[in-house]
């Protein structure tokens, strides 16, 4: 059989990573496929930078676009990043009758059904394994190996940035910002981390699986997304000592009223799968009918294991596995309904920063009892902190929307020296 | 597109889980598919028995292997279990040209070569992901997913009737025997429950999945396994202190002379991801060069999650996606070279019962440096047992062969009350 042929537009860590896993494991990779798997040409910013990979034998182009117009090119490979033109290089592969891999997360999570229509469309593969969660193969895993099942909620830790600094406060009792250095020191956070820390980018992650789990449209406006940036390690060490472990949780539940997509930073059990998955470590845990809970773990980013998850979908093409990348038609996907937010109900972890003066505890438990939030536990420490005291209340279920409108009263406290930090509890 | 038909043998368990998520989930999976999933005919013991699902509508054949000769029938999914006629019926399945799926890991284990070049000179498919820890989707990610990786060691929990044992007697310090018994009331365990606990039903798990990640021919042969009969509730608590839980693991480990498989009990580190994979759940750690490590857990077992994934392999037939069950094909697969005996090296743990009387120690320790073992750690316990009292040695890492040999003297020492539990310790 002759050999499938690629052009590659990017070679950044990703584009280098498959560049170097595809030569490494070339003999292995044939015989598996059955045929080659051949870079025909590349592109990328500069053709003269140092690079730990030789090019000189593959065809350079210096406008990636052209990739997309080589007769030779039977699949474009898409490792650019970013919106422009990685988007024109996609769109125009696939108007070309071309399959076009990519890594792009934000490229899929804001045109993912319009790309993903014209793929269609064309009848050509359009598959990004490689856009959430790198090496993780979640993507595959919900789409065949858990086909027969009705997913019911996913959640996970998306964002190995985030992982990773609230592993570093809870073990070394870092603040955020010098866990956040030692991230970027690492290679672990981007220089703009932007949105890494704000849950963006766990939300364009989410948004993707949401739509290829329910069965529904990718909508990233349904998706509700809250940072990290005002966890602080009092807070780690308070979850911990009521058994609880702060993590950034995506989370996509299916409702009667609606679905529910939101990513923000939770508390879930000590003991629970997802609390042990730690630093840059991704997970994600699916909950089907048939199956019940299937987890996956394993690096999120990373050169070589991104690098697994785009020659997963090369080798697919090669072996002539095909699949919708939504596992039905865009045309078949039903409407995202965002859950009504009056309906939606947690436990929640409330840590106030009070002057510690008599009456203070009477005056916030008014205000909880007047939204009918129970209290579930409080936790009022000693006088170390020279500004105020902490004081930390675990609730019972009770309405978000309540808890909202109590913290906001709450605020308003004049023994209430900070803005209070409120955090779902996830129990299930 | 016509609909893919399916003739069943075997309404036990598993065919009553593949029916009901078939009858369930019916319009979702023809829209994945792109075609109904039609069951045809079906084929058990006993026509009249009482089941909580409807058969009248589907043809009943007496005679299993009647199923592999119908016209109407595309696919035979074999869930009868055992070796005759499950055997036979895949054979003439496949002889006939019609697609085959079964979940028999005994049959796979012992048959997979054969039986996989029979479907690979018939041009048909034949699956069986739901042989290896049920719903797990272990067989697609390693052969789909990873494919681009050169994988050096797989490590499991593939025993979930084994798991679940070990997890009762530490969490409830209770005996095997007792745990055991727990087990077959909740239906983890068979009522002969031999070939869980003496590690042959992992054993056959690992083989499989060791042909197909290493790219070598299955051998049952060249797989070692030991049971976890001889495990106390005393062992467990002196792993716990050491820092270590004990798990019945499966490793199969790529080494320049050879391939280690291998199911035992071993101690794995407390804060391993492996180590918290407890009860019935069972789970598998991939090492690969591109990926690194990927972890999936699930349940092994049960109705519906083991149908997940003969369901997954059927859907994978309607929609055309087709794979070589070993990724390559059987006459490519290398031979499977056991490692060298006298080249395994491990740290071990060792628990012995002695009278307690001076020198003890001083004995036992001049054995082990004859051979030498170096001793890591040494614990004696008080004299709280009547009959002697426990010392636990665990050693750096040494030659398999020098353990073993210094425990068969370690026996015959006349202080020695019991045969010694030696476990190896797995670190990495």
């Amino acid at each position: 059989m002759t050999a499938l042929r690629l052009g590659i537009a990017g070679l950044g860590t990703v584009g280098a990573g498959v560049l170097r896993t595809l030569e490494q494991n070339s003999a292995m990779i044939t015989a598996r496929c059955g045929r080659a798997i051949q870079v025909v040409a590349v592109s990328a910013r500069d053709k003269n930078k140092a690079r730990n990979f030789d090019i000189k034998n593959l065809q350079w182009v210096d406008d990636p676009l052209a990739l997309a117009g080589m007769p030779n090119v039977d699949v474009v490979v898409e490792l650019m990043g970013g919106d422009s033109p990685a988007r024109q290089l996609v769109e125009t592969g696939l108007r070309n009758g071309k399959a076009v891999i990519t890594a792009n997360k934000a490229l899929i999570a804001g045109h993912g059904m319009m790309l993903t229509q014209l793929a269609e469309a064309k009848q050509v593969v359009f598959a990004f394994e490689a856009a959430v969660v790198g090496g993780i193969p979640v993507i595959k895993t919900i789409r065949e190996a858990l086909a027969a099942n009705k997913i019911s909620e996913i959640q996970g830790i998306l964002n190995g940035t985030c992982n990773y600094i609230l592993t570093q406060m809870r073990l070394r009792q870092m603040s955020f910002q010098a866990a956040l250095q030692e991230a970027q020191t690492r290679g672990y956070a981007e220089a703009d981390p932007l949105f890494d820390i704000n849950g963006t980018d766990a939300a364009h992650k989410l948004a993707i699986l949401a739509a290829l789990a329910f069965g529904t449209q990718l909508d990233l406006n349904a998706v509700s997304a809250e940072g990290i940036s005002g966890i602080t390690p009092d807070d780690i060490i308070f979850a911990e000592e009521l058994g609880f472990r702060i993590k950034l949780l995506s989370v996509a539940r299916h409702h009667e009223y609606g679905l529910e997509q939101r990513v923000s930073p939770c508390l879930i059990p000590l003991l629970s799968p997802l609390a042990s998955v730690e630093n840059e470590y991704n997970a994600i845990q699916i909950q089907g009918d048939a199956i019940g809970h299937l987890m996956l773990v394993g690096r999120g980013a990373g050169a070589e294991a991104t690098a697994s998850a785009v020659l997963a979908d090369i080798m697919d093409i090669a072996a002539g596995r095909h699949a919708l990348p939504f596992n039905v038609a865009v045309s078949a996907l039903q409407k995202c309904l965002p859950p009504a937010a009056e309906k939606s109900r947690s436990s929640f972890y409330l840590r106030l920063v009070v002057s510690d003066q008599p009456g203070v505890v009477a005056d916030i438990a008014t205000i909880l009892r007047d939204h009918k939030i129970s209290i579930e536990s409080l936790l009022q420490r000693g006088r170390a902190m020279a500004a105020g005291v902490p004081v930390v209340i675990t609730t019972h279920e009770t309405m978000a929307s309540a808890m909202q409108q109590a913290a906001a009263k709450i605020v308003k406290l004049p023994v209430v020296l900070e803005p209070p930090c409120v955090l779902r509890i996830e129990n299930n």
